[in-house]
């Protein structure tokens, strides 16, 4: 089985897998994007019918469809970040700094309140 | 500026981030799925007016909304991963595997077609 | 205000919004696709952190922001049918028909099991 | 086949399928909204991989797919509009009022910027 210890190791496995298809034609921002969000469809469609109480406790099988459609989404993120030079974690560290700001834990605390209405 | 350089470091940060705000209670799977699938909806808007040309050529102000969204989509999912006791590392190694099954390069070549109409 | 009642008067309603505009020129079905997907993604977003029952008792202000997401959802399908010709009752009724062929009363009874695992 | 010729008549022949099936406890909003967008996923998947020429000479069979995924948003956008009390119409021509004055002819024309950027 293929092995990746890092966000970084998948990027150059994808390239690889994207290049051996000559597949990078079709890979620009835009269609990724698309895919991304159709994958993330896929996700939700497992989801839609169980209570929320189900979906805590999935089957083994249900729990590796559901991983495997994870795996898909993780998969174009990471050939979209690659296309546009993005950093995913640094861009993720930058973003739990905004939501620190967006949320004090004073006022979010126990809320699901969007913060523009906080 | 929070520095986090892997996806382990990433799932301990949101977790701290979460439960400083008592917000566990809504991350059910269920719900995670959606939030993460309306953070994909908001990258397609990004690029949804946009030629295929101008999505390659992001200003600087848009890559930078558009990688904060990308940060969005990746934390529910590492949150969603967390959660449901999934390594998204080794699931997108499993996936990898199937993929390269369901394209082999010398049927796939060149092609976008879906692997059960190759 | 403006009343609409039928489709084809919305169809023809939007038309015109999007002719005195010039915004034809981006209205082609893969970015109508998208901006749908996006509307879909807005509609999530009201619902992902209510529990069920929650969703069920919206306060009026909730219900009319959720109405207007379903608006653009519903113009940008009325715009995605006006492009590629589709009649969108007559392919609910075929759809219908097959619907009931793939989940037939007998098997499909109190189950939300999709039909291909029935 | 089964002829509908409004949006309260598939109203009405959906309200049937879906008693007939005794699926009403899986209807509630939340679920809805889930299934909607999880069909404009797989209405994405008939685009995304297309450049934007191609997605305007769909061929028949094609067609017929992405009329059918069309559909299905129809339908689980017309059921949630019934478990609402939302009247879709109404909605939309509220909803293109205001559009009108988000986007006003003279601002607008030509240019796909969003109202809060125009």
């Amino acid at each position: 089985m293929t092995s990746i210890d890092s966000l970084q190791a998948l990027t150059t496995r994808l390239a690889e897998f994207v290049d051996e298809r000559d597949w990078d034609q079709f890979h620009n921002p835009k269609n990724l994007a698309m895919a991304l969000a159709a994958e993330a469809g896929e996700l939700l469609e497992h989801f839609q019918w169980l209570r929320a109480d189900e979906a805590e406790t999935l089957s083994q099988a249900q729990r590796e469809a559901v991983a495997l459609e994870m795996a898909d989404i993780l998969m174009f993120l990471v050939r979209l970040a690659d296309k546009l030079g993005v950093d995913l974690l640094d861009a993720s560290g930058r973003k739990l700094d905004l939501n620190r700001q967006k949320y004090p834990v004073e006022k979010a605390r126990g809320r699901a309140t969007k913060y523009d209405q906080l």
